[in-house]
């Protein structure tokens, strides 16, 4: 089969103990902190052996998948040659974990699928084992693999997982969409999770009538603004310096979107407390990973409002306390999509018709397409490129 | 002014001693249960002196103020001559508890609204100072007096009520509705909230994604379709027995609505099952007071599932335990609107346009109009009646 | 090994089609309801292989293991002959499913225990993939086995289970308790959990500080009463038949023990209003099962107060719903024991010495000791059972 | 009567507009921030009126009033001889908040309460009508008052303060405590209720069997303690620097007591490894205000651990956002003491005998003896000190 394989030169940092080596599941070298040890990464369309898959596995023929930030990360390089992601990634991969398509081959030991099948899957490969897994926190499992970074993704015209990480696609095929919307709705299941995850089970969720602001409208940002939207938020502000996203932003619910750096300094604070007449937000969510945000944030929150923090980077927040005791506000960390049936439940709100995700998709390509855009010189885009294989 | 006046005599029946004889806090007799004291029931149309405000209260000409099932059963009588209405209500008193207005005087202490805000207000005089009170349980006091029932309401040129039950309507003004909307919006708050209370605050909220179920579309039970489709709700069935409000049912958020009268014994569950081919519903809000609804709803939660109890009736329920053991589900008792800013989220949600339950509206009369609905023979509207006194 | 098994035949009942025939991992035929298939139901004390692990499973040298209420019930009969136990069971099977032991052999794919790690073991076989187990609610599983139930148990020398059930118990040990007394802990974890899953999960725990009232003082009762009274109840209330269950009652941390036979009709929420000066309650665990209790409770609950459905029986609760309407209560079923992290969460109670749920052990026996007591006409015992094989 | 009275001259810092001046309900003036307003403040003992109830207080005989940290940067000067107490203040006023008393006359309103009633009081004398507290977050209410801050306080023979910030000591006289120490436990619910609040409410409780940290050994971080301990804390780590306040810690329910300043740099969060063998803890309270704390706490949370933020100081946290991102945890302000029945919630856990609240107790004096403490160079004690006017 055709895939894009991320290869890249294993050269930890000489004064730098901070990256641990590991193997994947498959077997293939990991680093812990891909930034801290993989050199010269590289993205290529290669011809790889179809999976076949184990008792465990399915093997699905992909239709959609989208490309990620990460992905974009892989192959772009520090001054020294380094690869810019900073997380867990092993070389070589195929990369692509935001993926729908059609079950191909079932192991011997699946029960809940058949060849066939439309399924979307969860990226994370919780161990379910581990403390965190038995307490129904797949999210912090402490052994997660994770497709298209340890293991081979989707950026394939084939890819195998567990049986257990896959979704049914049904829902929204008898909802009555086309089946390319259908598989891009479900190549999208996967970001939206976790802002679904963010906002909802990690942050516990908000009362209806709720005034919700996001800073960053990249795919998961969009996510929090749609989910925020469909879930009886009352106002949603939409912070954003992309004009291009600040137009995706009210597409899919935002009432206002800003670009911070039109504001000034302080400028989202300050229109946060505009907006909300001095009251503060109800519920803030952090997807843009840049410094200086969330103390903005957490300084404008209403009493009893809940931050959520998504959005990763190297920076800290200079934090008052006092923003959080004086309101009796909270912070909340959230990572993942796995877990609490949020893909069954954001699949559920796209065959409704009420999570307008399709929107943000700013392009379609092939493999070839996507290699373009992953290799040399990533471009941004706006919205969300998806690859047909 | 003119006003709406429930007058009736004092007769408790004789075998009972269940009812209790108080007084409200303008000094009228009230008893506990008004179909065990009140007997020859009657509403007119009276001249009253203008009320004028005490040291916490305002007086509000009112705008707009609804017909409540409850104002309908003051009037109407059993065979031996009594009330039909089985809670706690005086005489003489003016009816009418779901209103809006403009406030026309403020007392001396009054600190947060002048003359010519446009507000609502509560109808249940929470005391403030109980227990239960000061546990954020308004809807539990243990002293509370009732406008409209205890004390005199709405259905009137002006009515006077403390400060602190009344909520501004200034967001659907600056949100662009014209004023005759805004006061009607603003007299549908009441109803809006007991349902909001029911779903958000007494039965905890639900994931975004869920599949509701709604028995009764009166308009408690509408409010709660509107609110659960407004709030992320992923599918939405109605049960009701009349055709115009399953037709109110549809329009203001349900997917499917059921005639319950025409799907057979046990039709309610199969139909439940069907919709969710299998799985039960996540929430299920029992808003018709009907005997062997609950029973139905109890059987068909999914795993984890809520049942919000609204309705009220002399009805017991045949619970058979295993229902809720074997899907650790839950069933949840809910009264009353006040508390956990209930009237200000519905507010904020119409006002954003994400409530539309200006559309249950089916009649505007004033209050001669309003008298012909209350006395005599009753008839019941598929929506709701609104009197512009 | 030596091993209790129990053994039947197979006769579904003439004119009752309720009872699913399946077959359970280990191949023997389960039926969905006992009582409804298996006849002439006998324990006897067997030679059988020892058990070898498969690749995710351990094989565990059990050190204690507890008679529990539905092993009675396997080999009493009804005067048809029939098994009482109502549930799914299969045959022949080894019972005993609250134990613990020693890791005696490991799998090839188990990563987590080693051969002489001390464990106990959840019964409940959750698969792991279903929307329930997905969505953290192993206990509401859609195709669990039960260890000692549809494939051997623990009452037998060795034992062999999927690793992922086990569960630690080097915390009893660093804490410093004696072997003998650390396994009789290990195998108490069982049935605490399943009352702590009732408590702290299906009901969400409750405020520190209120009133807690249990019904019936069998294991999983007394676990209630010695979990509330760890975890900061004001006041506990036991209501219970056994005069030495009554005792235990008080061991383990009731405040007040009643019987409730004694207190003639209404007696339990006669009781209840008396101690709780007419307040009501804030939690009622039902852990009888019994007929006639749960109206009583429901009934005495404090506004927001929570009723907690643990035991099970073939009777209907005759529920008004105004008892929840009124006061915002809620009532909750439960089942199971797993997910949550409970098994952890009741080891390091118990390690903490704040769990006192040795001192409900009345008895001590070996396997032939314990054939005694399940086979033919069994007693009820105070207090629990510990084997020792 | 006598009095402590602090009495200050208005100065407002002159670079310095930061400071708001205000009016006390009654009439005194009110710096909205002490530290920046009150200059040579100093406490003397004084001749006062008694006071006599307005229509909804009563006036209470003061028989245990604690002395706070507040009280005592009070009088404390910094070298510009400005007051230190960086909070809302007037003067003059009687100083004291943490009292209990017996009920000496009560308003023409007051129904709660009658003569000869055993009380304490909340201190935030929350408005009752702000949609914080009508949101049930008295806690939040945007114009409270504080008694003994910006009216008259308890440092005195007699308080007047309005009913419904009063509660019942009867509880622990039905316990039988003799009258002085249910007076002493009374003067103790107050700081106990800050820690329950942002403990069981802020933070919304934990998992019975969790591990929980308290840094910081004054009286709140001891009422977190002795709550914790009471709820179920699995257990608990205390970091406090002073070696009497240890002692305390233990004595109230800590498993462990580490003194900060002997561990060396990140000792705290090296300890708190250690002693949960690397997995973090799952509750952690900031009591002690200090810089440098809470950063080691947020990095040593265990997934979905929760950080409550109680102690109050100038510092700024320099958090990674990572902390709570890969653990999905959280960190949660808290103020006040108001709502959610906490006051009486305390109550009942003292009278049960589960909070040894009373062990903090170091030192009794009368008001002169009080006033040695406050004024001056005050000098700082390990426990709490009681004044028995």
């Amino acid at each position: 089969m055709n895939a894009l394989v991320l290869r890249a030169q294993w050269q930890p940092r000489d004064a730098d103990g901070a990256v641990a080596e590991g193997r994947g599941s498959s077997g293939i070298r990991v680093a812990s902190r891909g930034s801290r040890a993989w050199r010269e990464p590289k993205i290529t369309l290669e011809q790889r052996a179809d999976p076949s898959p184990a008792a465990d596995e399915v093997v699905i023929r992909v239709r959609a998948v989208g490309i990620c930030g990460s992905d974009l990360h892989f192959a772009e390089r520090d001054p020294d040659g380094y690869m810019l992601y900073p997380g867990m990634v092993g070389t070589p991969v195929v990369t692509g974990h935001e993926f729908s398509g059609v079950v191909e081959a079932v192991g011997s030991e699946v029960r809940d699928l058949v060849v066939g099948d439309a399924v979307c899957a969860e990226e994370i490969a919780w161990c379910g084992e581990c403390f965190a897994c038995r307490s129904g926190r797949p999210n912090n499992c402490t052994r997660l693999e994770e497709l298209g970074f340890t293991f081979d993704g989707a950026h394939a015209e084939f890819v195998a997982t567990r049986a257990r990480y896959c979704w049914s696609l049904a829902p929204l095929f008898e909802a009555g969409f086309p089946a390319d919307r259908a598989f891009e709705l479900g190549a999208l299941v996967e970001p939206t999770a976790v802002a679904y995850i963010g906002l909802f089970v990690s942050a516990g969720g908000f009362q209806p009538g709720s005034r919700v602001g996001v800073v960053g409208a990249g795919p998961i940002g969009l996510a929090a603004i749609a989910l925020a939207r469909a879930s009886g938020a009352g106002r949603i502000l939409a912070f954003e310096v992309s004009d291009g996203r600040r137009g995706l932003a009210r597409k899919v619910g935002a009432d206002e979107a800003y670009d911070p750096s039109a504001l000034g300094s302080e400028g989202i604070a300050t229109q946060a407390r505009e907006s909300s007449r001095g009251k503060g937000l109800d519920v803030w969510v952090e997807a843009s990973g840049a410094a200086g945000v969330t103390e903005q944030m957490a300084s404008t929150l209403a009493p009893g409002g809940r931050l959520v923090l998504l959005g990763r980077g190297p920076h800290r927040v200079d934090l008052d306390p006092e923003w959080l005791i004086v309101r009796s506000a909270s912070m909340h960390g959230s990572i993942g999509h796995s877990g609490s049936g949020a893909f069954g439940r954001v699949i559920d709100l796209m065959a409704a018709g009420r999570l307008p995700m399709a929107d943000i998709i700013s392009r379609r390509v092939d493999l070839k397409g996507g290699l373009a855009l992953l290799d040399g010189t990533p471009r941004r885009e706006s919205g969300k490129t998806i690859i047909r294989p």
